[in-house]
């Protein structure tokens, strides 16, 4: 990166390639016109009959991050906590992968920039499919942000204290916040491709289970 | 586009710019190299604590189509049908958009594959950032396809009926379909930017309601 107000020219392909999540961040700030254009892509994802009836709450008010990080924390004992033995003694892309989100932990409200997108009006909605209105719109961010050399992180685990995190951030009645993005220049790791499964065991081609068809028959 | 296998070089953000939701597909088929690369992108997407406890359906099958495109329209029809009117005696857009979705509807099973994206294991889970590990890598297949020249929309209208969709498509118990993506190469529309509410009504700096602050205190 020459030039942090210059996004780097990469195409999209290959930035769908090489954004993993970025969890050791820079404390180095991001201007404001930055944090914008971000948003300004975000918000071209989609919103179920373009309602948009969607707040993006840019936090940098160190006390506020301070609260939601140790609710960010408690929430990550109770998940990952029990698992640190068994990650730590696991292959190599399992204890790096613990390792990072255990410092994105410890450090989270040392990253300069957080995102978090809330959702106006479904209060206690328990729809599984609710999050089809915001979370195309985050990773919109995401790749945004790669282009601009920003590192990101889609995180949930502050939300057992999601009512707590409305009322410090003066949402509305009925508002649920649906991610935490830290956003911040990486200091370690690189722009690579995230490591999956073949994709020849997730993908299924007419009923769960079936393989690719020999011949085409469209 | 001058060659269906060959993506165009556009970069990252023009592409976050410029993939409004296509609802206006051809019949023509997809190669199957190409919706293999779409899916490869796709699952670069995020997935929590990289579990990717996914399967995506690619589907073809003329029959499993037709039924499911009939839940889709009971879905339609109940949530926006009652609306029509309103719709189409509203403002410019809002009537194009509304004729689109209606045409959609009318015509889902002709577009040539759909891909579901399914999590495996929540069952009858009420926890609404659920998608949180999966709509972001639709988002990643939706870009993908924009580089190839394919339509797409993300649509979960037919959910209303999603243990009979899961049933019909093998998925094993506890499964959840999250979407239904109709793919097609676009015979109507653009690739132009989608247009939303203005930025400065939904950012809010360091609290709901808040301008951006004068001068950056980071």
């Amino acid at each position: 990166m020459t030039d942090a107000m210059t996004p780097e020219n990469i195409s999209v392909l290959e930035a769908l390639h090489s954004t993993p999540a970025r969890r050791y961040l820079s404390t180095d700030p991001i201007p404001d016109e930055i944090i914008w254009e971000l948003l300004d892509a975000a918000v071209r994802g989609p919103s179920g009959g373009n309602s948009q009836l969607w707040a993006w709450i840019v936090l940098r008010d160190p006390e506020k991050k301070r609260q939601i990080a140790q609710w960010y924390r408690e929430g990550w004992q109770a998940v990952y906590g029990p698992r640190r033995e068994k990650e730590l003694n696991g292959d190599a892309t399992g204890r790096r992968t613990y390792l990072s989100a255990e410092h994105l932990a410890e450090h989270l409200e040392d990253a300069p920039v957080w995102i978090i997108p809330a959702l106006l009006g479904p209060g206690e909605s328990k729809n599984p499919r609710l999050g089809s209105s915001i979370y195309g719109a985050v990773q919109q961010l995401m790749l945004a942000a790669r282009a601009y050399g920003i590192g990101a992180t889609l995180t949930t685990l502050y939300s057992g204290h999601d009512k707590e995190t409305c009322e410090l951030l003066g949402l509305p009645e009925k508002s649920i916040t649906m991610a935490l993005v830290p956003l911040g220049y990486p200091v370690k790791g690189r722009w690579a491709q995230p490591k999956r499964r073949p994709l020849e065991e997730v993908v299924h081609w007419d009923a769960y289970g079936a393989n690719r068809p020999r011949s085409a028959e469209q």
